[in-house]
Order: structure tokens, then sequence, then C-alpha cells
């Protein structure tokens, strides 16, 4: 059986990928997960404590956030299916990115976020084949996605 | 010679566009320039106007955004140049989610924002050629790319 | 201004097409429309008539269907938006071959049928970013696509 | 040996597919078969189901086209071989549009069918690498596409 | 309307390409034709005779060959439709290679020869949308693509 | 260590591919080989017999031809290098046309033949990383272009 | 007739593109010629002129290179053919970096040095359709790639 | 967990791929190595070796590295990520090509190289992801790709 690949991207101060991937591991369900680097310290750093401190912000910020970029691309190109988790604080505009990055290369997309940012989303939203509202909605997809079934 | 199709994504309530267009006419640059909808009344409700309403706000949104999205998708995928404004107010998904798929195109992009946004948009210029601060120094970089120019 | 390239697939007995033109020349726009040969029994035909009968209407159907394919694939992949009109008779396999086709491309899909048809097409419409009950829907969204403008 | 992936699309209410897999089984052919979610209800609910119901019927289908559509275009883009069945009953526009979607990513196309149903699949048979009229030709036609071997 | 772009490639040794050239000019059809060149003797020497001499006949022939690929890559790759045209004499693999080239760029392909050739060319023949025998069938072929209109 | 796809494409009446194969499994390489069908009867019958008889010798071929497309092209698009050998016999268009259409879709091409038909072949070499003119030569290339290794 | 996009890469420092532009003039060939910016200082200096100074002279060179790529890049994409030029001084690493990106991108790849660069250049070259010692020679490639003539 | 694939272009004489095999290995990253061949003076051969030799060095040179093209082009085409090594001796005009040919691929790159050719190397350098000066980094930097992990 194919093995589906899953990546999730978006917000980091919650513990959705972990639902999600409970989720997918209570199921037993072929997927192989993949995300960003969630340790926010460390995105931010990654760049300049492997190739040198900037004095200047913006370089700091341009060599982790390239560095990071080897990893997001590669794996969003990787990927089958893209989860893109919105939550009420930040502006998440990396996330966003990557939902117009997948959306370009025809990659299966999913958001997952609450109603009240519904407007606001809306060209996010309209791009994506299924908006979830809970982790254990994209779950059930995912499960309805590979083994065609529904719970009860 | 050759004309350039520059498209404006993002911000839609200051005058950037403008400025850029004025620039863009001062200097005789052989750009064609487009960009989505921007009267915001018309482009939340474009989709029920012409195809019905819709009681729900949520399927009220994504007609309007699918219908936007005809326009956009059409105009990013025929552009040579993409820039990209974020402003202080909002959340600019969707102009992040151009510039994403603008990027996964292999489009070159240029995003436009003070220096305050740089840490929460430095994914989206580290997929950038430039990060610009003014609408002028836009023109001044097309012109440059254009004919090779630099002011004074 | 570009010209938006549209391609009218689907049903060939009522006149939808006709329709869909004179709102595009009532309002102007920039639309270079394009369409299968819709002259019934030349399109089946054509192949025979051209190259040389066939006994086995089999081959005799192969030969138009082919040929009329160097006219549809060639105006689809040249197509910005692709219309596709289902209507009550007929089985319209090729209109929906015409729409997974324009949709696999990238294509902006917009869909034009009765509710009557919803179920049926349930699949066809959500891979389309549009689907319109009259022609003259088809017309408006085009205007505003195009020019931004909605009707009073 | 190289593994052959088949996506068998279109009828669900006979037993075509256990037909094939029946024979694929009892020749050992190197074959990894794919295909929609066959249980009709299921498929028409899914949507519904995981994400909320739908009080207008356009919008519950919707969800569930959109949701099944990640599990079908996911399948066959990672098809090297379609199979497409038309019955005699039942429009299945969706079929068409599979095997439209297919031939678009230039994947080897075989449709199923009766001769009754030739001339109004003479687009979709005129862009397949085969015609087959029984499950077992399809069978036959895979053991010599991958062993270059006939029977008797 | 739109200009068809037409590659004519294969033999040089009779007036195909003169003869569909007069038809397309009598018919008044919008199609650019572009097509190898045809002097056999320039076309074996030109790179030679650019570049300097070669000793050895084999890198004589690759210094042509190559350059002449900058004509005929450019020109399939900017075609609508490939005519490939095959006689008696001669083995003309570069036709078949082009045919081949073509088929594989996803250009609508239609094969000129005899039917004595049809079983030495089945494999290019079954790539082809057309098979032709005459010069003047190409033109009605283009005629009824592009217009839609048969001969009395 | 990485599995490097060859396709063989070409001549079926001398014993070159065995040779390749020889080579290839003498020097232990980490190489998958696939071909045609080199039974000529069956390669031209497999449609007719699969899919039922025609009385004209061009839709017997066609039903073939088409048949063996499906094995053919899928395994073109999947290889690394295709190697395509000319003889003195037949006129082999099915071989150049491999060749072309593995030349556009980028792959590394070797082609397989003696000096006598290189000015027959100049197209075809042009397109072509290496030219051989025995099997043990590919051999050779292939083991050198995997382990880096020369003979003694 | 068609116009043909040539970019010219490479050296900035010998009159080369004038040479060629000359000779395509006087020939009267149409070929639209597209070239990088070729004055040294602004290449160098662009970026920081345009979007602020860098006391790193690392980002300087970044913030100009980055610029420059958004010509580069967007007329090598638009090219049909694309020349490239290195001379025996600097080390025109940008040269050699347009030549493999035209070379990924299926450009037709001309390069233009002196015998004494031979082996330096050889994968270059070999990724070339022609290597050409003056520019000259350039002019008369492109005379007989459009109009398939020699001169004398 | 995904393997990823790396390919170390460039320099051949000092021990940067045996550094960054040995902080691989060290790390246990799920890392496949590749590059060219490294033995010079069987790269420059390996053409005429096998397929006969050239009196004309330009020929001898061409045969080896279209050869060596074979293999490059192949495993860069593979790669997730290309590194590519400039050194302060010879031109390495391939490295670059080699950098210029995998970013128009789209693939994710990284150079190395000292400070003092950063100037020469900006055009380079900005379609990189990233600029190490060691061989410690790009393992540092894989190991955080992959990993999500930073030393101490």
């Amino acid at each position: 059986m194919q093995t589906w690949r899953l990546y999730l991207s978006g917000e980091i101060h919650t513990d959705w990928r972990e639902r999600i991937r409970a989720g997918i591991d209570e199921a037993g369900l072929p997927v192989e997960i993949s995300s960003p680097v969630t340790d926010h310290g460390l995105s931010d750093d990654c760049g300049a404590r492997i190739f040198g401190t900037e004095s200047d912000p913006f370089w700091h910020d341009r060599k982790g956030a390239q560095l990071n970029a080897i990893r997001t691309r590669g794996l969003i190109a990787a990927a089958d299916i893209v989860v893109v988790r919105f939550g009420d604080q930040y502006r998440q505009w990396n996330a966003a990115f990557d939902a117009g990055y997948a959306a370009a290369l025809g990659k299966s997309l999913i958001t997952l976020h609450e109603p009240g940012l519904d407007h606001a989303l809306k060209e996010v939203d309209g791009a994506a084949l299924a908006v979830a509202r809970a982790p254990e909605q994209v779950v059930a997809a995912l499960r309805y996605v590979i083994h065609g079934q529904l719970d009860g």
C-alpha cells in the first residue's frame, strides 16, 4: 500500500501536530509526517549559529529563513497533502506563503482554523480541498482518503 | 523592446499602487501593470452578486474568493515580476499566499514593507529577489532592470 | 490591455455560445472566444471525409475524434478560462473530458448548468472556480474578472 | 522488477474492478491497484460527515467531491495506467473528467465499455491507447505490457 | 483570430511542402509555416562552413547536425501542429526523430506517407492524430481545424 | 546506492541486448534493464489478439502499436538512460522515434550503430551524449558513469 | 516571420556584443537582442544604491546580484538562443552559471571563446549546440538558422 | 524517515568531500551522497578510452565531457540539495555551470568557498540558500535541515 506524505505547516505554539500524529498512529494509517522545525528559537537563529553571526537583524533573519527553506521547500515538494494551520496569534505569513507555494505545485491543501478566521482566510480556503476546524477532522479525512472509511 | 508584466499584490488601503504607476509613467517604462480588484466591497461580494446569494457567510466568501482567483491566478501566471505589499493593518494572508504562489511558479518576487515587519516576513523576504521600503524604490528597480539605468 | 482567451466547451444544441458572445460584444470585453466545431454532422464525419471512408463505424469515429482533438486540445491549451456547458440531453462525455483536461492543465474552469444536474456534476463543479446557471452570469463574471466591475 | 500502478476509474455498480483484480492476482502481475471510494453513500456524504453538515445540497456535494478529489487526484497523478469504465447507467461525468485529467497528465489511458457506447465516447476513446470490452482484456493487456506474453 | 504555427518535417526531395503552402495560401488560412533547411548540401555542410572544417566526417556531420538542431528544436517547440512526411527513399531517421520529439512535447502530430509504409510506420502513426496520404489532405485538415469547414 | 534504469530501444534481430545484459551482470552494476517486447510476431499482433481482429491491416497495426506504446512510453519515461540501437536492416523508424521522444524528455541518450550509418544518423547522434559501436562500449560507459572506473 | 530572441551572456570588457549587433543589423535578421547590464560599476552597486547601503560587502554584493537576477533570469527564460562569451580575464563564474541555467531550461546554447580555453570549458561546450571563435560566426550561424543561407 | 540526496559538485583537489562524508557518517544522517568522478585523469580521458581516440583535443574533450554529463546530470536531477565548492585554483567553470543547472531545476543550492571569492561569486551565491565557509558548516546545516538540531 502506498504511503501518503503529509506536511504540517503553520502555528507552532499549540499541540495540533501532536494530536494529528496521535490520531494517525491510533488509526494505523500509512502516513509519513513532516513539518518545519517547530522550536521557535532554533528556527530564528539557525542560520547565524551555523554560518556566523550578523550585526544587522535583517540579515540574521535572512540566513535563518533561507536555511529553513531548504527544509520546508524540500518537504512540501515531496508531500502529497499539505495541512496549513492558522491560529489566533501572530501574523503567520509564512503559513500563508506555504499554502500558496503548495497550491501552485498542485498539492492537495487542507486548512485548519477557527471559524473566526474564515473571512480573513477566504482566499486560502478557496484554494484548499478541505477546511478543518479540529485536528481530529484532519485525521478522519486522511482515514477516509486512504481507506475509504468513516467512523461509526 | 520587450514589455515587462508586473503584478501588484497586497494591501489595498494605501496609495502604493498609484505611486508605482505614476513613477512608471513618468519614467516611460515599458511595463504592463495588473493587480487584484482593489475595491474591498466588490471583491468580497462579487461571487454572490453574480452567481446568487448565500445564507452562510463561509460560502458567500468562497464564491467571491474563487471568482477573484480567476483573475489573480491568471495575472500572476502571466507576470514577469510580482510585487507584494504588506502594511501594518490586517492579516493580509492573501498577500502572503500570492507570494508563495508566485515563488513556486519561479516569478521574480519583490516585497514592499516597513522594517518593523521584517522579522514577521523573513520567510517571504527570503524568497524575494528584493525587499523595498517605498514604492519609488520599486520604480527605480524596474528602471534598472529594464534599462540598466540609475538616477543621478 | 491583456486579451483573455476563452474556450467554450460542451453542449452544441442550444444558443448559449451566442448569448455569451453577444454579452461580451455588448460589454466590449477584450476576450478572444474559441470553441469546438459545433456542426454536429461535420464534427462526426470530418475525419472520414478528409482522410477516407471507413467501413467500421468505430474507426470512422476515431478518425473524426482525433481530427477534432487537433483543434480542441490546441485551443484549450491556449485558453486562460474554459467554460464547460452541460445540458439535459445527451451524455456529453466529451464536455466532462474537456473539463478534466483543462483542470489538469491548471486552467480556470467555469461550469454552466441547471441545478438539476448539480449532484451528477459535483466532481466537475468541485474542480471549477465558478458554477454558472445562465450565460449572462458567465459574461458578468468575465466583466468582473477583467475590469473589476459589477452591474448597478 | 518495476511495479506498475493502475488506477481504476468509473462505474461503481458492477464487479469489473473485482474481475480485474482477480485476473491480476491469478497472473501474478506486479501491479498496484488503486481506485476511488466505491461505496456510493460514503462517497456522497464523506465531506459533510467529517467537516459538518450543510443545509444546501450544493455545498454538501461540494464538500464531499473535494474530499474525494484529495484521493482521486493523488492516485491518478501517481498512476502509470488509468482504466476508465463506462456503464449503461448514470451519466458518469466524473469518469470522463478523470479520463481528461489523466490524458492531460500524459498517463496511458485504457477505456472499458460496450460497443453501444462507442459513438458517445469517441473523443474519450480517441485519447486512449486501448479500448477494452471486458475486464479480462484489461488483464491480458497488462500481462502483455509487463511481461510481453499472450495467452496460448 | 489566432495564427496556427505549422512545422513541416521530413522528406526534402519532393514538392510536398510547396503543395501544402500553396493550398494554405489559396484557402487563406491563418497559418505560419516553418520547416528545416531543405537544401541538402547546405544542411550537411553548414556547421563546417561557419565554424571551420573537420577532417573526420563524423565531426563534420556533428557540427552541421547540431547547428540545424538550433533551428529545428526551436521551431518544433514553437509549433502547434507538426507534419512529418516519409517518402520511399532514404532512411529519414531525422523525420522519425522529429516525430518522437514532437510527440513527447505534446504537439499535435500529422504523418504523411503512402500506404506502402504503413506497417513500418505503425508506431509513429500510433502517436499521430491523423495520417494523411496527400498534401491536399493536410490542407483540408487544417481548414477544418481552423475554420470548421469542409469542401463541398 | 542508486539503481540506474536503462531502456534498450531498437533493433530486435541481433543479440546486442543480451551482450549488454551479460556485461552488466558480469560487472555487477546496479542497473535495471527494460526494453520493448522483442518478439516480432507478438509485437505486431498483440492488439488484435487481445482486443479483437481487424480486417484492415492499418487498424490491426494501430491496435498493436498503441498497446506497445503503453509499455514503451512508460518505460522510457521511467528511464535514466536510453540506448537506441540501429542495424543495417529495416527502416527502424520506431527506434528513431524513441530517440526523439527520449531526447525531448531530457533523458541521457546513447546511440549504438556501425560507422556506415553515421551520416544517416547524424541528427540522432547530435542529440546523444555518446555514440557506441559495440554493446561492450555501452557496458564500459555504464561502469564509468556509475562507478567512475575504467578497465585496465 | 518569427522573431528570434537572443540573450548575450558573459564578458563585458570587449566589443563582442556590438559586433554581433552590427552583424545582425547588417544582415537584417529578425532577432531581438538582450543582455545583462554591462556597466560594471552599476551592476555591482545597483542594489545598494536603490535599496540602501550595506556595511558588509557580502550583503552589498547580494543586493546587487539579486536585483540583476530579476533582469537576467527573466531574459534567459524568454530567450530562444543564449550565447555565452568567455574571455581570458576574470573568472566569469556568472557566465558559466548562466550557461548551466540556460541548458537546464532547454535553451539552444552557443559558446564563444578562444581555443586556449577549450579544455577548461569542455563541460560547458559539451552542453552547447555550437562553439564559436568570433562574433561574426555567431551572426553567420543565426543567418543560417533563420534564413537557411550561407555566405558566398 | 526520508533519505536526503546530496550532490557535491566542484573542486576535486582538496579533501572537502571526505570531510562532509565523515561528518555525515559521524552524525548518522540519512543522506545519500553523490558526486562527479573526481579522478582528474579518468574524467578527462574516459570518452576517448571507451569510445576511441581522437586526434583533435577538442573532440577528445567533447567525448569525455558528454560521458561525464550522463553521470552528473542524472545525479543533479535526482538530488535534493546541491553543494558547489569553489577553490582558489583553476577556473572551475563546470562547478558554476552545475550551480546554474541546479538552480534552474529548483534544487536547494549551498555554495562553499572562502570570503576572498565572495565578489567573484556574488551571482552564484545570490541563487544559493546558504553560503558555507567550511565543510563542517555544510554538515551542521544538513543536521539542522533533517533533524532540526544544532550543536551545544
